[in-house]
């Protein structure tokens, strides 16, 4: 696995009980992962030789971010290293250009949207389609960097001037009065089998994700429209281990906000509340085995994400205190404390989704001494 | 923790979601649990400076098995090192002579038994409870290995022949008429916080524990009586960390059989079967922390282990074959195959026993080729 982030950490974690020797490529020797794993190469995920090294030491080559260069895997594929998901998908998910384009030529819906040159090009996508309107890197951004909300003319200018500056290509997208946000995780495998987890309501602060609820809040007919959506995403774009569609319900329809082709975020409910965890999902469909079930094993699971807090408190310290609740699933990444840097995450499994949510939320807050957020419906 | 089998291995997997940088004194580089860990020192649990120079880099010292030199412990608590579960708890869970003498002091029900020192000894406890007898290895024995059923005086002659050649101290016990198998799990912290597990029923073949039901198929009486043992047990020897009882019901009535202090087979069910594995809580236990919730999360669960078989085939091969029933949890080892080796364990959740259980024995088969034994009741 390139990458040694929370989301290697936890695939390592699914890898062990399997008896998968999962390698990993990582930055540094201090990344989550690479303190937990025994096989770790360092090196850049921008570098060829890199790759092409790691590469060559496994059967199969998968990865924990998007941070890669696509035609380095493309030439790792052309020397014949099985490279999973694709560089064809890698690179598609990494663009949000080719992601729209892609996914609105083959149907599927997205909100308007343009890729935009200059202010000129801006300025005459939201007069048709209003402010504020939403400005977005096409590359690069993740947790809500890369995204700005622009609310009239000035601030687009300003926008297209940084941009400019930095090099950064732009997108701008209508902005959709979203109702509530969704994630389908589905998993799967070259030959196209494939499974999706339980709906999954999201909600983001800041565009940072920061809780999961499960099972989502919307009707029963929405929910089987999602779960047919990602699974004909990932079908059409032809990925390999999990594809994690973020989706907006507006207007009581689904739009498709972002993809990720690796195990995400919003999967990580599933390491307790269903029968084979994303991370699990995501070794067997690069390996080719056959998927696990994604049964939900509680009425509801909440998930809710530890962010490093104001004051530098260690999560792994308040651990004797947050675990007086006998039944809070605690996951800790290793990773040093620093504000708004996602440290963890707790998942409550309960018969109702309120209590799950307010036990989460509190043990969330109690591992970086913040206080608590009242649960909302 | 001292030792690097697949009780560490599976300690090591729930350290990682806690953010516990769990360590291991591990014999060999290739020992279940030293192949996946990130920090790994090798080194025998018999030498006191490979034990000294361990605990001197942890808070806490534990251990995945009895096998280490009690009198070294005592040195290191000597030394203000901290020890848990204690040196003396150690020292009598490794010694079946002072284990039996302490709970019969304590007034818990052990089948009839007596240290022997001789041939004459031997025949006189046999003379008064019946042949067949049992003798057993005072220190050692595992999974079979040191436990011999004595058919008469012509066995009972050997045996005392080859251990006294072997150096081998001896205690015979009254052959109990078992009606069933059961392992109680419990987790301790040093305050006394105590936690049960759900009962279990276990199913030996040729002394290796090879199948757990949960919960027992006994009665909600004998249940809360097994419960109240384990727990009473614990806090009689003052256990920290998990402990094992394993019982016999004979006649109606609970007989303890024998005690680990460590996480167990018996619990290998609570991975995915409860909300906190044994491995988590021996880990919470250990350090102190509130222990979690061992409440059941399905109707049913079975545990299969998986047995190297007589044929050389490897569990990891077959995965690809095995995972076609998506609901069974796979645990493999990491060890090359053996005859006989416990090279993993299977777990099914189901709404009721049988099915989950001849689920687990399929895969569990499929995973050394062998066939599948029907399920009885």
């Amino acid at each position: 696995m390139v990458g040694a982030g929370q989301l290697a950490r936890m695939t390592y974690q699914a890898g062990i009980s399997l008896g998968i020797s999962l390698k990993l490529l990582a930055e540094r020797p201090d990344d989550g992962a690479a303190l937990v794993a025994s096989d770790v190469e360092l090196g850049s995920p921008d570098s060829y030789d890199a790759l092409s090294s790691f590469a060559s030491s496994c059967d199969v080559t998968t990865f924990d971010h998007e941070l890669v260069n696509a035609e380095h895997l493309r030439s790792l594929e052309r020397d014949g290293h099985c490279i999973r998901p694709s560089a064809d998908v890698v690179a598609l998910v990494q663009n949000k250009r080719s992601m729209r384009e892609r996914l609105d030529r083959l149907g599927f819906p997205v909100p308007p949207y343009r890729a935009v040159s200059g202010l000129a090009e801006l300025l005459a996508f939201a007069e048709r389609h209003g402010w504020p309107t939403v400005g977005k890197s096409i590359r690069g951004g993740y947790d809500g960097r890369g995204v700005w909300v622009l609310e009239g003319p000035d601030a687009a200018e300003s926008l297209v001037q940084t941009a400019s500056g930095a090099g950064i290509d732009l997108l701008v997208e209508a902005f959709v009065p979203i109702e509530r946000e969704l994630a389908i995780v589905v998993a799967r495998r070259p030959g196209g089998q494939a499974v999706a987890y339980p709906l999954v309501e999201t909600v983001q602060r800041n565009g940072i994700c920061h809780e999961l609820l499960v099972p989502a809040r919307v009707s029963p007919v929405l929910a089987e429209q999602a779960r047919d959506l990602g699974l004909a995403i990932a079908e059409a774009i032809g990925v390999v281990g999990i594809l994690a569609v973020e989706l907006f319900v507006a207007k009581g329809r689904l739009l498709v906000n972002e993809l990720a082709a690796r195990p995400h975020n919003s999967g990580h409910f599933s390491i307790e509340g269903c029968q084979t965890s994303q991370f699990e999902n995501h070794l067997r469909a690069v390996l080719d085995w056959p998927l696990g079930s994604t049964d939900l094993l509680a009425q509801a699971v909440a998930t809710v994400n530890v962010l490093g807090g104001t004051e530098s408190v260690e999560p792994l310290d308040q651990l004797p205190e947050v675990l007086s609740d006998p039944g809070v699933r605690i996951h800790l990444y290793g990773k040093q404390a620093r504000p708004g840097r996602k440290l963890g995450h707790v998942t409550v499994l309960a018969a109702d989704l309120e209590s799950a949510l307010s036990r989460a939320r509190r043990t969330a807050a109690g591992l970086v001494r913040s206080s608590a957020v009242e649960v909302a419906s």
